[in-house]
């Protein structure tokens, strides 16, 4: 793995990713990625020769832990606010994984346009999850954005990813679990067909704070909900199963 | 409470609800009733003065538990199947709770149809969960009917569901989360909106076997998914939660 040398701009830092040596560009004024983004590069299956769409990409967490964890050739990373895509870009250099991530400036709203239908085997996406932005002081803030559907909505994501999967393609997406009945209506509303769920719960007498989402593009209507990912063991220390994701 | 005396017929015995002395009449050849009754029985809400109907009542389980575990004024219990019907009867008689609870022999596909549509305040269900009936030896059995949705589909339970409440009324439902899209796409097609869900897994580690659903008819999409109901703390030990809502 040839690395380059790293160039940081104002505010920016380069955060070790505790997995083959990989780091990644963040600026902490902007957006850092959260345990959604790890959670759902855990969770989600890439096969070999598989190729791979992440849409919002933000400074490219998903393609980049999954080049590390899953033998898929080819990882798209498609993300709207041009800061963001240059930080992905300038950490995709960085680690020496041109060949194998790539990452695009554009619209999740005319992804489908833009990549043609049916031309990649896997998405993934951690959309913005909150639906109201009314009250937003600052909307055009690059958080703002990545938290609420200020550029897209979760239909627009549901329907992009739909129409980007080849037949039987599979669609991973992170969500909060508030949002439950609208987000099945949606994947089913494009024949993306929940094969597999699972809720992440804080400890495992709360409430679920996230819901990972398999579907599969065209499926039968059945679901396997999972054992539940609890995070602390206790407090302050994190169970097996997340210090095994994050690959410590 | 009059304990009338009870009159049992062959194969039929009588078994302690260990709650109130509520005793039920149940067959063991025919169907007793499962664990899913009685969560969903510590699930449900019913205020006082509130009204609930209870769709495929079996053995009349469902109201004659919510009767002593609520202030709710009236519970119907609908059941197809005469014998059950029957049974559910003579145990309200035996109970002395025939104030409080009337047993109607009937179709649910009917339901909203013979009772008037906006007639309840709260509807109860534990349905059919297997679609696949082709395979079965014995159709018309007691067991087969009370599994399998030989005689009212998903749809129907809920659309009568939708079609019995008032505006705003509560309706209650226990099933398996392999159907939980379907499930979700029935419940939000007849404007029933699932604001609270519980999913029971028999160990933490082990994946859900049940979900419990309270829905709203006409709700705002906003879903609370509880902390998990666990049901063994370990093997042949019941989890103080399950103690708790068997009344043990």
């Amino acid at each position: 793995m040839s690395s380059a040398a790293v160039i940081l701009k104002p505010g920016e830092r380069l955060d070790d990713l505790e997995r083959n040596q990989l780091r990644i560009i963040q600026n902490p004024e902007k957006f850092c990625f959260g345990m959604d983004a790890v959670l759902l590069s855990g969770f989600a299956r890439v096969r070999e020769g598989e190729t791979v769409i992440d849409l919002g990409t933000g400074t490219g967490i998903i393609p980049i832990l999954l080049s590390a964890k899953t033998p898929g050739r080819h990882f798209t990373g498609l993300e709207l606010q041009p800061e963001s895509a240059d930080m992905a870009r300038r950490s995709v250099e960085y680690n020496g994984l041109e060949e194998r991530i790539r990452i695009v400036e554009g619209d999740i709203r005319e992804a489908a346009a833009v990549f043609g239908a049916s031309s990649f085997d896997v998405v993934t996406t951690n959309p913005p999850y909150m639906t109201e932005h009314h009250g937003l002081a600052n909307p055009d803030m690059p958080k703002a954005i990545a938290r609420h559907e200020i550029k897209c909505t979760l239909e627009d994501v549901v329907r992009e990813g739909a129409k980007l999967l080849r037949p039987n393609g599979r669609f991973y997406m992170v969500h909060r679990p508030f949002r439950l009945a609208e987000i099945i209506q949606a994947l089913t509303k494009y024949r993306l067909e929940p094969k597999r769920m699972k809720f992440v719960h804080p400890y495992v007498d709360r409430e679920p704070g996230m819901v990972l989402f398999e579907c599969v593009k065209g499926g039968k209507s059945r679901v396997r909900v999972e054992a539940p990912l609890i995070i602390y063991a206790e407090p302050g220390k994190y169970s097996p199963e997340i210090t095994d994701i994050y690959g410590y």
